[in-house]
């Protein structure tokens, strides 16, 4: 059996507001980036270290980035020759919110690959591995979400901070990305993501409102998304110390 | 008003073993230590730099640390002179588990405290200001826990890792420690603890269960637990690069 093969897509059209604002306030004066994606990592923009991980994946073919409108042109110069090889790298306007941003992407994608992997760009520690390892449960069972089982105990909270109850958290996990899916379920997902009411958080929401079989697979605590400056800088003391620590 | 006082319970009786088990694994043949609160963390012992965490905090009157029965005198030795000035070091045996531990370590504090807070051993990087929000909830609403609001999707997940839901997480909070109670209440909730059933995962958990009010403190993403060995590269990355980046 042929190996399938994998589109990537990763949304970086977030504003960033907040962590602009938090950025500034750390160093006045400097030059912003437009969003959190393209802040400086180890000197490197996030989103360039998010390509090279899924860089290293062989069954990756292409990574179709959602930037926004006006930030197009700069993002295909910038980054246009970021994957070496025969991996293809497409820049894509995105949309009002996430989710279009998304659509837009899986539209620009190409439709003869098996699978397709939504990552947030602000998670550049994924790990090659833990990537691959999301790719072959998609294969199987047509939908993975890489997560954590929650460890720490839940407390649901009313106003002014008081707890309500402990929450049961035996069987709670916490989702992160990438989560994959065979192209045929995403697809369908996205053409029927207006019935879905209410505030969708993450793409295997819209794939589970379909009854469609989801499954985790346990990635690593470290899968940072970097949403403040301290994160960033989080993200920096690990890469220097040598993350992923493969030994 | 005078400032209230406070005492610390550090339960660090833990056996460990999957820790133990994973750091062998990494570097066998070295001298594993006989609970990950004892690792080396930047040269030092995790509960080293616990300890002194809380001996920045003004408020802090004693610290009860709750070790393995046999472990008493090595962590009388080891640690007794941790603490400089009039703050006081207590080494206590733990219990069966960690709720027997913090009950032993509860009975060896100075009555004439206002305050108690308990810390996980192996939350090393809390910030001293952070311990002073808590004590300050703590004194106005009884109890106050450190955590942090949910920012990730949770599933809950079934048999064979398949999601069953999403759960909708507007008012989740991740529970972390310290947990700082005013004296009476925790004293009462202990004193209560064998009515509970079922599996209580933290000390405020005992203390809602008496329809007491318990307000959570936002804390940081980087109150890390070290669970894992990878955990306490994690932390050793982020001391180096100047954890807690106050700038």
């Amino acid at each position: 059996m042929p190996t399938p093969k994998a589109s990537v897509i990763i949304p970086a059209a977030g504003a960033g507001k907040r962590f602009a604002e938090a950025a500034a306030s750390l160093h006045p004066g400097a030059v912003q980036p437009p969003s959190k994606a393209f802040a400086l990592l180890a000197g490197r923009p996030v989103l360039v270290h998010t390509l090279e991980r899924f860089a290293a994946v062989q069954a990756v073919v292409e990574i179709v980035v959602a930037v926004a409108a006006d930030k197009v042109d700069w993002a295909r110069q910038a980054f246009g020759d970021c994957l070496k090889g025969a991996k293809r790298l497409v820049v894509v306007a995105g949309g009002r919110d996430r989710t279009e941003s998304v659509a837009h992407a899986l539209a620009a994608t190409d439709g003869g690959t098996e699978l397709v992997a939504i990552h947030d760009a602000v998670r550049p520690l994924i790990r090659p591995a833990i990537i691959e390892e999301a790719l072959r449960v998609a294969i199987e069972h047509g939908a993975a979400v890489v997560g954590r089982l929650v460890d720490h105990t839940i407390k649901a909270v009313g106003p002014d901070r008081r707890v309500l109850r402990t929450v049961p958290r035996d069987a709670l996990w916490l989702a992160q990305t990438p989560q994959v899916f065979r192209r045929e379920i995403i697809v369908h997902a996205y053409q029927r993501r207006e019935n879905l009411v209410g505030y969708v958080t993450d793409d295997a929401q819209l794939v589970e409102a379909m009854g469609q079989a989801v499954v985790m697979v346990p990635g690593d605590t470290v899968n940072i998304k970097i949403t403040a400056p301290e994160d960033l800088r989080a993200c920096e003391a690990l890469l220097a110390a040598g993350w992923p620590f493969e030994t």
